[in-house]
């Protein structure tokens, strides 16, 4: 056998990757480029862009795929476990603001092409670490349990991109998010006295 | 003068009417009709559809002020201002959640063709009933005051939406959800006493 296939496959790989960059960066910019553009941008012909990604949709779901793998790589890395639920959840509120921050234009391009579920399917992922931390804060008493774990992680979800709209929106500031969500979701979160028995 | 000029400009209110009725049925049912699917289903040419609303997006635009003109009539008629501003907060939630709840398929097809900011903007009439709701409870010590206003009228739009996105997505029962967002949305606003200083 050559060495012809696996130079093909490599020069594929680079393409792929060349042009997931370059939309992102055109998405995540706020621009809406044609496919053309893209092809264009990431040096790359149109059939060949075709070739990998037959429509816009499949373009910006892989891009959405690549942001994704990024954000569960990096809360990976956080390793929550070794701290306390709250403490924990304060720590992924804050690495998760500046990714939602760097990204909010791209989920807009991705709520118009693929729409909100497909959106939400794809953070699965994602939300999978705050699942985990929700019920590991239940089981240590931390959070409340008298609403149901999907709903809380729902609201959470909810929450850190409504703060990622309202900054592309020019209604809060970037800076001011962090310190605004960690209020916020704690207060969804943990536990009040008010909702336990008088006598405890 | 005739009389031609004012039947004309009935069957234009009546052709207008009947556009949007059944527009917001269609898209309200998850269908994504045609502009000529539109004026069929309405019994108007489709020049006649075209005339009134020159594309697809004016079209939903109208249906979603329709549909915002609905809700902030009701809203109004609540007469919120009668109640404790915690309880007229639940009352606010408990009517608003079968609104959401018929027009959830309509939010999706308008975020699709309108984007979140210009929704957005379509709730700010409906959104000043929760605004003054949540200063007027400030002002009498019920609600928080430690997250701007703005902020915490996001966060109740967003909770309210992400439960109609979990209707949709059948991951919540419609049954469920009144009682789901009273309890976090009150959890969200209401001052906690852990939140005071010890000695309180």
């Amino acid at each position: 056998m050559s060495s012809v296939e696996p130079r093909r496959r490599a020069d594929a790989e680079r393409n792929i990757a060349a042009i997931i960059r370059v939309a992102s960066d055109l998405f995540g910019r706020g621009q809406s480029p044609s496919m053309a553009e893209v092809a264009g941008a990431a040096g790359v012909r149109r059939a060949t862009l075709y070739g990998h990604f037959p429509s816009r949709e499949e373009l910006i779901d892989a891009v959405i795929t690549h942001a994704i793998t990024h954000t569960d790589e990096t809360l990976t890395a956080l390793a929550l476990d070794r701290d306390p639920a709250d403490v924990a959840l304060e720590r992924l509120v804050r690495t998760s603001w500046p990714i939602l921050d760097r990204f909010r234009r791209l989920r807009t391009a991705a709520l118009a092409e693929l729409g909100s579920e497909r959106l939400r399917r794809h953070h699965d992922r994602t939300l999978h670490h705050v699942d985990q931390l929700i019920r590991r804060g239940q089981d240590d008493g931390l959070f409340r349990t008298d609403l149901p774990l999907d709903w809380l992680v729902t609201t959470f979800y909810a929450v850190l991109h409504a703060a990622a709209d309202e900054a592309d929106a020019g209604r809060i500031s970037p800076s001011a998010a962090p310190d605004l969500l960690t209020r916020t979701v704690l207060s969804l979160l943990t536990l009040r006295r008010d909702d336990l028995p008088e006598d405890t």
